[in-house]
């Protein structure tokens, strides 16, 4: 497995605004401007970012250059350089760009996976099947990390409730197909804290640790109460987008992704080490700003500033 | 005591926004509209408002009619009639008024105490112990419960940190000298989920269940987590302001209460009964903003609605 995080932390944040944000804004956002935003995203101590999704342009034009954004990703010391695919072509074409970590998305919700994917679920997973057994049949040094990302996972503002026995069922499926990990992902952004917590502890009493990510959306104000509930049970990758850029196209009402910069904030005041810099990922928005000049940008932390004497965990007896 | 809860809920969600959240904005509202909030509020099923402070006019002009405002209150049936003050004075005319329940304020931070309040920690204990007195020796018909309430308690704008055995230390003293209930304030907005977690315990473990509230600010994004914590530590009473109005002029940098629309649905997504309508308190945004119309609104709940298909404490086996 390729790019393993340069050094220890306690927590991986991983930056999904490339993929997750510019692939929901309306504008195209030029190649060059991309790589400068990931260069100060990396420059910030980020560890691990999703730079792009591998989908037919005609769909998403936003990510057209996803080849050209991943191989500039790879030039970057020691980032992990994660990147979205719907089936095989887009996974092949992912590695072929030296994609070190795949997250292949499925839907838990039958609706969202016709919608957003345009195969039902059973469909959905024969292609993880194929993506799983090509990826097996790589040389180690080619071989990226497979995560399994499942979309809808607590819930589907097409469908409303998905069943927890699903999520585990699939959970379990893709683990024993061989995928490194499997992430769930409240896209519609409906989970509570208590939700997150019951259901990473079912999913993981059947994989254990390979159930090891949360992507997490702010919808219902939530984010980071599921974010402290995932710690508590155990999760030690939380995705974030800076500015909390991002949704889904096909999951109506679906607002923006929880902010890197807030995450951060909170991982390190429970006493968790992100190895990020809050004032470098502020300054990474400054590209957003110029870029998208339209486009809201979100955040406690960009707004309030460091809280008058903090320290990351700080106790006082 | 006067005033209990019509009906038994798990929860009791506080509201504040009559005080906290009017208290600081430019604009005096008028009486008139102030009674039809707090009716639409009551008519929501908020169990308890806090209506008004009990503060000097020249001081806080948005206060003056803190008579007339808790006297119209008192007639709405079943609801707990909350009011802030500072000091004896501000007690005598709240209970005169027919408050039923008497927030007094004290810092746990000593600038805090002296830029709010105008006097030393150790002075305004004092004024606490007198407005206990006074309380104590009314008529059980008259007497109001005692609250008071630490502002500060989880860090200062002002100051930085706020020192934990100081807030335990001050919470000992109040319960001793007759205070029902001690409430924890996070009046900066600095606290996270852990600390809230341990400073309750900490309280609780001298004081027991008489720290039974947490008035939390979103300064940093926290609030809900905080929510949360606190509800995990055993709390059972939360304040919050409709639509996140609210701030602190005495702490700078301070943003709004948490919102109340917000709060009842974490609440009620993790399976405790509020009693809270959430259109109710929806439709009562509309006379903020026709009173308010330069202020701004905050609040996912009324930006996104119901999720498909939500149900309070859904378990989808």
């Amino acid at each position: 497995m390729l790019g393993k995080p340069a050094r220890q932390r306690d927590v991986t944040v991983s930056e999904v605004g490339p993929r997750d944000g510019l692939q929901m804004v309306h504008a195209v956002v030029p190649t060059a401007t991309k790589c400068r935003l990931i260069a100060a995203l990396h420059a910030a101590g980020l560890p691990e970012i999703e730079v792009a999704s591998f989908v037919p342009p005609k769909l998403v034009p936003q990510m057209a250059d996803a080849e050209a954004v991943t191989r500039f990703a790879t030039t970057l010391p020691g980032l992990h350089v994660a990147v979205l695919v719907p089936n095989l072509r887009g996974a092949e074409a992912a590695i072929a760009a030296g994609a070190q970590k795949i997250t292949l998305t499925l839907s838990a919700s039958e609706q969202h996976s016709q919608a957003n994917l345009r195969r039902t679920r059973a469909e959905q997973m024969e292609v993880a099947r194929s993506v799983a057994a090509h990826v097996a049949g790589l040389d180690a040094a080619r071989r990226p990390s497979l995560e399994a990302g499942l979309s809808t996972a607590f819930g589907c503002s097409l469908q409303g409730a998905v069943a927890e026995r699903d999520v585990v069922a699939m959970a379990v499926e893709l683990a024993a197909m061989g995928c490194d990990s499997v992430g769930l992902s409240d896209t519609a952004g409906y989970a509570n804290p208590a939700q997150v917590a019951r259901l990473v502890r079912l999913v993981r009493a059947e994989i254990g640790a390979r159930c090891d990510s949360l992507h997490l959306h702010d919808t219902m104000g939530l984010g980071l109460a599921n974010v402290t509930a995932g710690v508590e049970a155990g999760i030690r990758i939380f995705d974030g987008a800076l500015a909390g850029l991002g949704g889904c196209p096909f999951a109506p009402g679906a607002s923006g992704n929880i902010v890197t910069e807030d995450l951060v904030f909170l991982l390190e005041s429970l006493g968790l080490d992100t190895g990020v810099s809050l004032e470098g990922v502020v300054a990474a928005r400054a590209i957003l700003a110029e870029a998208l000049p339209q486009e809201p940008l979100h955040g406690a932390f960009a707004r309030a500033g460091r809280p008058t004497g903090w320290q990351p965990a700080q106790v006082f007896a």
